[in-house]
Formats: structure tokens, C-alpha cells, sequence
């Protein structure tokens, strides 16, 4: 095979460093512009299929199948030209064979043909991040296993960095105090004849029922970061008026178009490229289904802010509602309540 | 709470003026290039819940929510750096309490925190439009309530031009003759078994079931200005060859993608944003669901223009269908039926 | 009428070619840079009503209707300023009138007004194409006749070049070494109780049950040109490393987001306009329902390429998958796979 037959590369001149990814919404620690020369940047997902709860109130849940543990898999940043090296191990209780497809590297279905595992195996993919921006990967088995693992929740986002940083429009850098990392996954759960949600006892069981779920390319939920509320209330985001953040978006199967209600894109990479000016002043963005994209804020007023799938149905009714909670003084030159509600009658 | 701490704001200096809104598809008086300095843009809006025929043809109808008697709610329009000042009353009896989020606002959730409102009651919100752009307004009672004011047609648009008018790509002057305002609503009126659309005797009764339609994702009905027909017929948008028609496209909930049939979208601000370049030369663009965009175009040839969503299921079955009647001289030299249609047949 | 009374046009001075269309993924012979001064281009279409396999596995079939045949219709390819003289006929044994809608064009529907034939007949429509760019063009005979053709197949592309060429952002000569076009068509097949596919015995007789089935907005199926297959295992479509490959993808009634698996848009017109500067480094695009654009990539690695529509579920199961076969040497510089899948297991 044409593989095999090639040219090793000669990586000696190579820093290594290790990556620790972490929870989503949180990023690794990571530099916004890169030191020094392109690295080797080792990181290491593990797959793990689990139950997870996708709605607390109905009692929904799902086989997830992860990579780490959570929906969205974790947030990778590394900058262009540096490799990625990715461990990726199955743990052994899994049933499913896994991969994974980096929408940011080149050949091999994305990684997808070399990284085929089963429980209890491991593999080691090393790519190239030649292409700035945010992309997806996802686990990529084949037919129809594709649509089943992506929509159980087998999915997340890299950041390839520019060197030199972020740029506006004008080619001044720009800098975030924080990111937020949201995950939105559409979930196609099948249900009983009078509405409410069946459970399986294991992985694959409800691979017949999920297709035709499926089949209507209408979700029962569509979450942030793995359930209903997994980023509201407790879990809610929080920020401080004057601070930037960046508000990396994935989603790997299906159409999204984020809204911050109250807020709005001040610099938006829209399809995720950073090979490309960002466009500014948005009040809507689109994310292509199977892609991650990223979008920066100054917070100018104190509050709850809601960042949502503004299709609100999807927001309100099947899950897409994140809360940020932000700190600081209210500014009335922005915004004011002239007349607090009163009754018009006399 | 910080907002009522906040510091008063001083805008003594401001010079005030009424805006007067109009019904769509018409928009208000308004200088295209600003005079003089920002001003405070009085505006006022009547929260009036009716029932409104959405298909004469099947009679269907929906206990509309709406700004102003209208769906969509009236176009404003002022410019970057203008305060909107708008005094928000709910007609004593409705039903249902509202409110309003302004997209091209900032903080306390667009306003929405700030002007909750109940029949027969009026509030009275001020803030400032910094972001120049076409932006979506709409009601966000919180929860479930928001697709379900949403998807019953409370929602409309602001344009905030840059304070010296709009520009092409390279920074020159560009001008219309007149604005056609097009609401998009997406409806999802609950069904009889029979396939017949069900009738209520008054708002809120439809709440449940309007839910159950609205998880479908799969509106019943997708119209222009409230019904089918609406912009059609004797209601039908008029121009002229040579004449440079400003489309203005609000969607508050649901993407959409207009077309103008045997014209095209010259100069497009397909995200609404007036920051950003437009773009040029469109077939068809893209309306982020949640978003006001603009589309400019000079007619060149006389006749029907139909200006549709170009899913055309959604623009000929389920109502997304305008028409501009343009009167003038055809044009042999852009296109000519050589050729009448004719038997082959010897 | 006001087209009648038009003033004639004398285009004697310009040079007559005829453009042979052929059957896609294949483009018609052209040049990338036009030579001399702008032409009539003659082409003829002919209008066939065919019964046509949709998905082999499970026999489900169509009463397509095609221009020439297939689906989607062939690439026309013009420069900027040409005419395109198009003869469309249609075949005696046909049952529907038809006509043609070309995005390109201006006026009268997009032609639409002016090509309506009945079987047996033919018309000659002439139209200058002033905007560059890849337009979609679709049969359009008017109400829910429009979206009942174009869902059963009746639509193409043409790609209108700027007479210098493709330009990248910085006005730099784009060039590519092939094309491939991609039709993508969702169908909406009526189904019988048991869930299979209904078949009709002749074309119009599904009118109805199709409408119906439209309704939903849940395509039965979603493939690439015309059928589930078409263009994977011998039909897979073939190049090299280095070789760079231009993609014109036509969705004429609903949204898409192709995405190369493997692979990027080096660089991309988006919204199809060629008036604008492209984008680039994409890992997912998206295309306007109701529009055709282009994507460029320049092959790095060898191995198969599976080019889908990115909603996986419509790619997997509903059919949106094609396949690049892309013969050169393997580059460990940007990927290799470390360590082959191996048991963690001691
Ligand atoms: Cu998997
Ligand atoms: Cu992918
Ligand atoms: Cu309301
Ligand atoms: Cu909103
Ligand atoms: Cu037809
Ligand atoms: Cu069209
Ligand atoms: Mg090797
Ligand atoms: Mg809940
Ligand atoms: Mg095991
Ligand atoms: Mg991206
Ligand atoms: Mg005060
Ligand atoms: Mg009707
Ligand atoms: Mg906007
Ligand atoms: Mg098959
Ligand atoms: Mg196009």
C-alpha cells in the first residue's frame, strides 16, 4: 500500500512538548502567539463509551460515545505548522470499534484510515496543522456508523493558531482573556409509542432505532456541551465587563447560528478559517454543519447574558442555551430602563 | 441590583425626534446620509395580540402576537450612534405578557430584562445603536414562551445605517430609491387528525400544541408579511427599470436563503452587518435565522420578479413567494426569445 | 406586451460557437481564459422525462425529469459578456410542459417567462451573461409545479468564468487542471405503509403523493449526481497529487455543506460569485439552497477522498457521498500514522 512504501520523515529537529487537555468548556494552557520554532505537540484521548443523563428533567439519556469523557471531545490548540501526535486509546470495557478525523490535517480520510480501534487497543497518529483556524474532528468508522457515532457525541474542535496570533481585518493583533468552548450536539433518541424516551441496556442496541431517528433529520435535543443546561446555572460561564472572550463553536453534524443575547460577534471567523479577515459586528453568526468556528467579545454591560442557537425553538425547547454571568457596573450611556413597567390606566 | 446603581447618564445635549413607523412592507421617513449630530429617536410600539389569517385559501389562521398590528413589526430605522428611545405599551385585552430584545442593542438580554410588560401596561427602554447594521427585534418572555411569541410573528427589524450612508467594497457612495421590508415567519399551526388546521378561541389556548409543532421543526406554513398572498397580487411591490431597490430581510428564528428571480442580489450584506464589506454579483444568499439582512439591486427589465425563499417548497407550497411588478422598456441586448416555442413536429 | 414591443438587437458583429454539453461529473471543453471578444455560445438541451433507479439496494426509482438526460443537467461553461443561445426541446414522448429558469440571466423570470414548451416543442432563449460567476438554472413552470420539477431532477449548473480567469484575493491567476461537478438533489419519494418506496407508473402520478411528501422537508434521499452511488466505487471520480481539481457543486432547493474528507477548499467562492475575493483554507462550506459554487483543492496525498454533504446523516444514510481516487506517493511530513492499532493489553 502506498503507505508503507514511503519516505520516513526526519522530526530530530523537533521540540516535544505535552499537551493536558482538559474539560470543555475550558482550554488548555497555551500560548496565543507561538514561541520559538513549530513543536510536537503530544496529546492523548482516550475513548469511552458511557451513559450520560441528556436531560435531567425527562430523565433522557444516551450511550454516549466520547473521547475523554465528555461531549464535545476536549479542545486541542496548537499553532500552524506545529504536529499534532495524538495517543488514542479504547478502553477495554468499550464494544465499539472507534477512530477519529481530523478536519484539520491532510490524507487518510483526515487520520480516519489509520486510527481504526478496538476495545483494549491503542494507535498513534501524527499529523501537520498546516491550515490556521478551528476544525472539527470526529470519530468516522464508515457507512452509516459515521451519523451514529458523530450523533452520540463522538466529536470536538482543534484551534490551529496563527503564529503569530489572531489578526483583525486590518492585520492588528488581537488577544481573548478567555475562551468559552461550546460543544452543540444534536441527539436523535428514539422513543417510546406515548412520547417519552427509551433506554438501552448497552452500546449498539439502539443502532436500528437511532438510524431511523435519524432518517428525519429532526433531533430530539440539541444540547451544549453534552445535556440540557450543562452550561446554565451552576455551570454557567462567567466573565467581567472588559474582558474578551473567545467563544469557540463546534458542531459536527448540523447547522447551527449562535446568538449572544445582549452581546454580539465583535470579530467573527465564520467558517473557523483564520486564513481569511474575520467579520465584524455580527449579530448572528452561521456554523456550518461539520465545522468549528470562533467568534470574540468585549463585554460592555454586567448581567446574564444567553448564547444560543437563535433558531429558539432549538434554543428553548430541545436544549441550545448557554448562560454567561458577567460581573461588573451597569452603563446607562449603553442602555437604560427610562420607565420601569407601570399600568397605563389611569 | 447593578442596574439601579448605575451612574445617570447625561444627554441633555441630545436633540430629539419622533419617528413615526409605518406598516411593512413600507419603511419610515429617514435620511440616508446622517445630519448632524446623534440624535434620541423617539419611537413607539403597541404590543396588539389578533387573529390573523395566514391562508386565505385553507383559512388558516393563528392568534398573531404582534408589534404594531403587523407581521413582521414595523422596520425603524436610525443611524449608527442614534439613541432609540421606544415607549413599549400592551393593549389591555391581550392576553399575555411580552416584551422586546433588540439585537443591535447592549446588555440586560437586548433589553428584554428591562420591559416586561402586561396588558395594559407600557415601559419605556433607551439605548444606544453602536453597531451599524440591519438587526432583528423580537419578544423573549423567557423559556418556552420565546419560540412560541417568536414562531407567532412577534419579531421586526432595525437598520442602523453608518452615519454617512451606506458603501460599496471600495468605500464609494451607494444610494436606493425605495426599501422593500419582507418579514419571513415561520408558523407551525397544530392540525385537526384530518390534516385541517385547528382553530382557538383565544391566544395561549394554542400553547401546547403549538410545542408539539414547533419540535417538528417543520413549519405548516412560511410566509412574507405575515400570510400567504401577502406580497402578491394587489399587494404586490412596485418599481421601475433603473430604480435601486433596497431588500430588507428579517427572519427572527429560522434560516432562509431570498432569491429574486431574474434579478440578483447586487450588493449584499448577507449577515446584516454595515461594518463589513458587502458582497457582490449573488444568486441567492443566506439569512442566518435571527438575523435582518439587506440586499440591494437596479432593476434592468421590465415585468414580474418573483422574490422567494429559494427552498421552493418552502417559496410555492408553503408561502414564501413576493412579487415586484417593474415597469420600463425591455432589453433585447441582456436577454430575447429568438425563438417563440413551436412544434418540432414536421 | 412590453417584450414584444422591444427595440431588436444587432449582434452581428459577434462570433458564433456551439458548446457540446456532456454528461456530468464532466465539464464541456473550455478555456480558462477567454480568447478574443465575447461570443454567442449555442447549446441545446433537450427535455427527457425518464424513469430513473435512485437507490439500486433498495429499488427505490423516479420519474426524473432531466435536462439531456441526467441529474443534475450538464455544465454549461461561458466567459463573462458571452451570450449563451440555448435551444431547449422537448421530447414528443414527454408528459409535463417545462421551461428554464436561469439564475444567470436577467429578465423574465431568469427565461423562465419565455421557454415554457409543451412535449414535442422547442424554443431558442438568448441571454448575456454579465455577472461571473457558477449560477444554478432549474425548471420553473410556475406554483408547486416549480418545486414538484426541481425536486424530480430538472436542474444544472453553468459556470459564467471572468473573461481573465479565476483570480485568488490578491488578483493572482487561479488555474485548475479539472473539473467536477456535483449535483446534489434531494428527492422526496412517497412511501407505502411498510415504509417502502411507492412506484408510479407514469410521470404526473405522483404529483400529489409527492407534494406531500415535500411538505415535510425531510428528503427520502439526498445524493450526488442522481443517484445513491453515482459517484463512488467504479464511478468514483479520479486524480492525483498535485493536481488541482475544481468543484462545482449545484444545489438548487435545499442547503448544503460539502466537506472533502482528507482534504480542504484551498480556496472557495462561497456564495459562487466570482465578483468577490474567495476564501480559503475551509474545512466546510456551505452552499445557498437555490444556488452553485465552486471550491479549489490541490491534492497532497494519495488514497481515497470522500467528498459529502457534512450533515453525516445525509452523507451515510440519505446518500450525499462521492469519492475522489487520487493516485501519487504517500507524505509522512504531513501524516503518518506512528503506531499501527495495537492491544494495550500486556
Ligand atoms: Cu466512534
Ligand atoms: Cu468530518
Ligand atoms: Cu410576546
Ligand atoms: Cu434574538
Ligand atoms: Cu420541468
Ligand atoms: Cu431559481
Ligand atoms: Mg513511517
Ligand atoms: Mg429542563
Ligand atoms: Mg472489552
Ligand atoms: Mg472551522
Ligand atoms: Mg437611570
Ligand atoms: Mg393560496
Ligand atoms: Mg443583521
Ligand atoms: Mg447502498
Ligand atoms: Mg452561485
Amino acid at each position: 500500500q502506498q503507505i508503507n512504501a514511503a519516505e520516513p520523515v526526519d522530526l530530530s529537529g523537533y521540540e516535544r512538548v505535552t499537551q493536558t487537555l482538559v474539560r470543555p468548556p475550558f482550554a488548555p494552557k497555551h500560548d496565543q502567539v507561538a514561541q520559538g520554532a513549530p513543536k510536537i505537540v503530544e496529546i492523548e484521548m482516550v475513548v469511552d463509551e458511557r451513559l450520560m443523563v441528556v436531560d435531567e428533567d425527562t430523565g433522557a439519556s444516551i450511550g454516549a460515545m466520547t473521547y475523554n469523557g465528555s461531549v464535545p471531545g476536549p479542545l486541542i490548540i496548537v499553532h500552524q505548522d506545529d504536529y499534532v501526535e495524538l495517543t488514542l486509546k479504547s478502553l477495554s470495557r468499550n464494544a465499539l470499534e472507534h477512530n477519529i478525523d481530523f478536519h484539520a490535517s491532510t490524507g487518510a480520510l483526515g487520520g480516519g484510515a489509520l486510527t481504526h480501534i478496538y476495545p483494549g487497543e491503542e494507535t498513534v497518529l501524527r499529523f501537520k496543522a498546516t491550515k490556521p483556524g478551528c476544525f472539527t474532528y470526529h470519530c468516522a468508522p464508515g457507512g452509516a456508523m459515521i451519523p451514529y457515532h458523530v450523533c452520540h457525541g463522538m466529536n470536538g474542535a482543534i484551534m490551529v493558531l496563527p503564529r503569530d496570533g489572531l489578526k483583525d481585518k486590518d492585520g492588528n493583533a488581537l488577544t481573548y482573556d478567555e475562551i468559552a468552548y461550546i460543544g452543540e450536539q444534536d441527539y436523535y433518541l428514539p422513543r417510546n409509542e406515548d412520547g417519552t424516551f427509551k433506554t438501552y441496556s448497552s452500546d449498539g442496541d439502539d443502532y436500528a432505532e437511532s438510524l431511523e431517528a435519524m432518517r428525519t433529520l429532526t433531533p430530539s435535543h440539541v444540547v451544549f456541551n453534552g445535556a440540557v443546561g450543562a452550561l446554565t446555572g451552576a455551570n454557567a460561564l462567567r466573565s467581567a465587563v472588559g474582558k474578551t472572550v473567545l467563544m469557540i463553536h463546534n458542531q459536527a453534524n448540523r447547522d447551527s447560528r449562535p446568538h449572544l443575547i445582549g452581546g454580539h460577534g465583535n470579530v467573527v471567523w465564520e467558517s473557523g478559517s483564520f486564513s481569511d479577515a474575520p467579520m465584524t459586528g455580527m449579530e448572528t453568526w452561521f456554523v456550518r454543519g461539520g465545522s468549528a468556528m470562533a467568534a470574540m467579545y468585549t463585554f460592555e454591560q454586567p448581567g446574564v447574558y444567553a448564547y444560543v442557537n437563535h433558531n429558539v425553538i432549538e434554543a428553548a425547547i430541545l436544549g441550545a442555551t448557554a448562560h454567561f454571568v458577567v460581573d461588573g457596573d451597569w452603563n446607562n450611556a449603553l442602555m437604560e430602563q427610562v420607565v420601569a413597567p407601570r399600568s397605563t390606566e389611569a
